[in-house]
């Protein structure tokens, strides 16, 4: 079943293994007259880059984006843009401890039953490499949107269980400028450091992190359409479609549930442009599945990194009980949701570039 | 833009405004060869109907289901089945005070800026009376899941912040009896009680509450379609395109976030059947996106009912300051939680339903 | 699987069979603000409808339209219009002669095959009746079309061999008036008459003719969606889609083989208002898949009536030989391009629709 | 608006353009397990190269397919298969003399038209090239097929007006050898070398001829969707979608319009296998859009070469009268409807594959 396709007008279509040749992306539905370079993909892909940190994967990918089609002159010209990225730093040997168990917390297990057989290289393609392919389609919907003025950014929210506190959200570059200069993507300077810490304690206890990354966004009212493409539903399909994310949430989203409908219910009145907008924001920037003008405000759940160095019981492929004990050399992700921020960012760009084009023939 | 259709190859196509002759559904893709009566859908449907207690809105809705197409001598034919709901105890005169405000919480501001229209009898189209045909598209897609095994039960799992404790989740069948017979839908014996009284409590305040609603399903491993549609994904996506929903999390979910990789993972061995299986369930059933065939477990946020008796402060379409304050004959349910149950899993039939028609082709 | 719903942004899924309680369409993706009454589609449908001369189908049939939904002070909403049509004359008993028999030309065979059952009752599903919704549906997406000065006409081009001479297609609206005037949609005076005679005779043989509807419609350039939503693609699978068409043929279309490049290739000129038009129109309007803005011509062929009253040999469901021979009082039309036209009519109605929205979305 | 992909279930989304880096194709939905290598790939993509004889375009190609996922050990995993071809023989600089004009029969007009741009250097995404991509998908979706036994073969069957004679369509396997044993693909000994006399006389005239391709398939019955995905419907999309196409016929297609019901229609009888079959096949191998088990057959018609050295009037894109007169240089086919043989094959592939696996849905 075709299924490596997302979106409707903005659609993206997305291939590649971690250890195979090349993963890439096919953008189908981006308006022509769009100045874009292949720097404008690049400046993203740099941000979700693996082995820049010790926070993150050790695995040296240089990530090259090359523009296949759909340029012409500098701009885009409506044809499908392709972007390839070879894969350079695949060491499949040190995957062969994997070949033959069920790895717990991975898709090796799920994907045999479903389709018989499974790439064990890397994770084939439940990997999340195959998140360099969303970053890439999701600079072309940046760009896209900042002609439209749309922006937004995503950054850490919490990890291990320490949040942010009191942050400033406002004005967004800023935020976002100060989210890419942690290396762990987190603009909070009173918590950064105490996530730093307990990720270098996890670490050294051979095990990982699990963490919540928040977006923000800001676009005009009137996208998002009723009743199954709603713009929190297609946000919440984007974000559950990233790999171990476990949840999501809009506006106060669980804490919704604890407040009154007259504690909830944002007020509207008119704003310092005269502009019908509610006073608080608790709905999130939605109301009835389109964006109401308020900040668009979300946050996803990432579960700890499954590969961990602590060693594990668990099945062989001939269900006899073994034990699965990572080299020393493993490379791995103490915390999922660090690198997931540039990811949520891109899906939500790519939700937000459909929405706009499909706004286009709400009315007459 | 086409928005009113969910499901790829159980697909359905909703319509109808809550004060408009009718509404109904057209549901294509269901194989031929099922058993269908009216009855499953009245049966169903007659879960969702208000007016059954005094936790539920008081209009009177027969919601009387017809088949207009798709079955032959008692069995489907593989053509679409359409079902028609005509509405009946539709009082638009009561709505006449909502005409000419924006309502705190309400869609009309966000369909005016959209469409530069709306109906404002009853919500129009983004009433919550619009998710009876889902129930009736639900039915059917529970027929086809039964008929390979496959169930669920969704239940009230939080109202106001008093959750259940100590649920007994299995067997499922006594579980759903248990839901059904509390009339807020709430199968745990110990905190029902607790939520009625704060429901009473909080309808004498004229204000309202919010609530979660917990979904349990048994199916086999091996549904769900990576990348894009994932189930989690296409779960996601059908929860937060149900009217007040807020959030979406799937096993442990935003509390995944606070665990270490190796508390969260779940370790594999061996069933009593001999089967693959986990021995705990913190992923709530996935794996890549993919069921592992321990239980699916999945949880949705639903804010306070936006509607309430309490004057609130807005502004009329004409930008003066006004208060809304609804009279008191105005109808409406105290938590939209309660009857967001049977809704819940009508939406998780559908998903399962199509999980498993596109399972049919990813094998030779 | 899913497949009854055509075009993409402008939607349409129809439902219901021959002899079922109603028969009915729903439209998702018309623009909000389009003024739209019963009467607009009721006054198409009046065309189509059959018994209104002796040379369609006697089945005496009111084809009355009810709106379910979509509309709210004389106006789309953006909300799916749902169209719905009760059956009225359908004669069952007068089929029971073909429940046993495989029928020659019919899709009982086909339908048993695919999906284990049909419904034999004026063939269910399988039945030209089906077209009604598309009539309704294209009534609507004619509607849209006016207000953006795109106008069309089908008529009869050809009856048993029996082509039209030099016809005027020019204007528009009189070739229109003057097809809708004959009983057998042929707007040539020539011919016409000649057609009438033919199918008379052919009628007291108990036999059938097959036939060719002509398209014609004036639209601007750049509709059509390269490379596989180009405009001819999808009118030809609209056209393919219609009950016994065979063939479909866009400009010179089949005869354009038998010309060279020199020959066929139409000269770019200016019109007399100063565009770049082509002085010629080959073609048939489109290039590359987009309309060039000279007129849209299309061809689509017609298989004579599969239904006749001669008897025919054939197989029961049994496997024994047998014989069809139908009941004098059988109702049949002698020719079923005749009813095709306001069909192919429709049909093009909705891929033009179609294709002006996507235009929406070509550039920035 | 995203419309660079074809299929539902076995999907392909092609890109890239004449003069680009490379052009490209990812198949999404083909079913784990199936055995596939790239020389699968080439050999279809050597029968569509160009420059192997005097009846095709000079340029040369070497057409190198390098396949970047999908596939583990040999066999399909059920992840998108990236297949990537570089342009390499892209002679730019002859194109200047396209860039400012109108080219009568081309696209650059309708493209300019739309999206305000034109990639001018071979034609960018509006040429022929990008059947490549199609062919090389059509290569995975013929060993699909090939593994449930379902075969076909396109062949030329007029050029110029001159058609095959008592042509032998039987084994299909001898047909197509003796179709790919002529250098303008006519399986006919009779006519071929007429038809090679004609195109020789031609590109001495510097002008261009049309032609038919004819298309048989030997498939079980069942397959196609009624109502909008039948298998007529399916491949008339599909063939349109091509290239210089202006026609698409099924069975006796145009012919049957002049023909009687009586005989038109096929009588049921048993075959030799005792299975119901057709004992004529005037249908071509459907009825109600599904697939009868008989043969089916089709065929399309395409415009003569629009590229023709010839002197043509046109305008320039500033509007003013001027001549095109390509240089001697300029590299076309004479008749493209020979190089489209292995595209109409593709195509019909893809098609099938597509209603095969949809197939799998329409029963319990």
């Amino acid at each position: 079943m075709a299924s490596n396709s997302f979106g409707l007008m903005f659609r993206i279509t997305t291939f590649g293994e971690s250890h195979g040749p090349a993963i890439g992306v096919v953008i189908d539905g981006c308006p022509a007259g769009l100045i874009l370079s292949v720097e404008d993909i690049q400046r993203e892909l740099d941000l979700r880059r693996p082995g820049t940190s010790i926070y993150t994967s050790p695995r040296k990918e240089e990530d090259k984006a090359e523009i296949l089609s759909g340029l012409f002159e500098g701009k885009t010209t409506g044809a499908p843009i392709a972007i390839l990225i070879r894969n350079q730093d695949a060491d499949s040997a040190q995957y062969d401890a994997f070949k033959n168990v069920y790895r717990p917390g991975h898709a090796n297990f799920t994907y045999l039953e479903k389709y018989g057989a499974f790439d064990y290289r890397g994770g084939g393609r439940s990997s999340a490499r195959e998140t360099a392919a969303r970053v890439a389609a999701g600079a072309v919907a940046k760009k896209l949107l900042a002609h439209f003025h749309i922006f937004y950014a995503a950054f850490i929210s919490e990890i291990g269980g320490i949040s942010t506190k009191s942050l400033d959200l406002s004005p967004l570059h800023l935020l976002r400028q100060k989210t890419y200069a942690s290396p762990i993507f987190c603009p909070c300077e009173q918590s950064e450091p105490l996530m730093r810490e307990k990720i270098r304690q996890t670490q050294e206890e051979k095990d990982s992190l699990g963490g919540i990354v928040a977006c923000l966004a800001h676009l005009p009212p009137g996208l998002g359409d009723p009743v199954y493409n709603k713009l929190e539903a297609l946000l919440a399909s984007a974000m559950l479609s990233i790999p171990a994310s476990k949840g999501f949430e809009i506006g106060l989203g669980f804490d919704a549930t604890r407040k009154k409908g007259s504690e909830h219910n944002d007020p509207f009145d008119l704003d310092e442009q005269n502009l019908v907008r509610t006073t608080t924001n608790h709905a999130g920037g939605t109301l009835g599945g389109i964006s109401t003008g308020s900040p668009l405000f979300f946050r996803v759940a990432f579960k700890p990194t499954s590969s961990i160095k602590k060693p594990q019981q668990t099945l062989s492929l001939q269900k006899d009980k073994t034990y699965l004990a990572p080299p020393e050399s493993a490379r791995h992700d103490p915390c999922v949701a660090i690198r997931a921020v540039p990811v949520v960012e891109a899906m939500a760009a790519l939700v937000l570039a459909d929405a706009l084009l499909m706004g286009r023939c709400s009315k007459l």
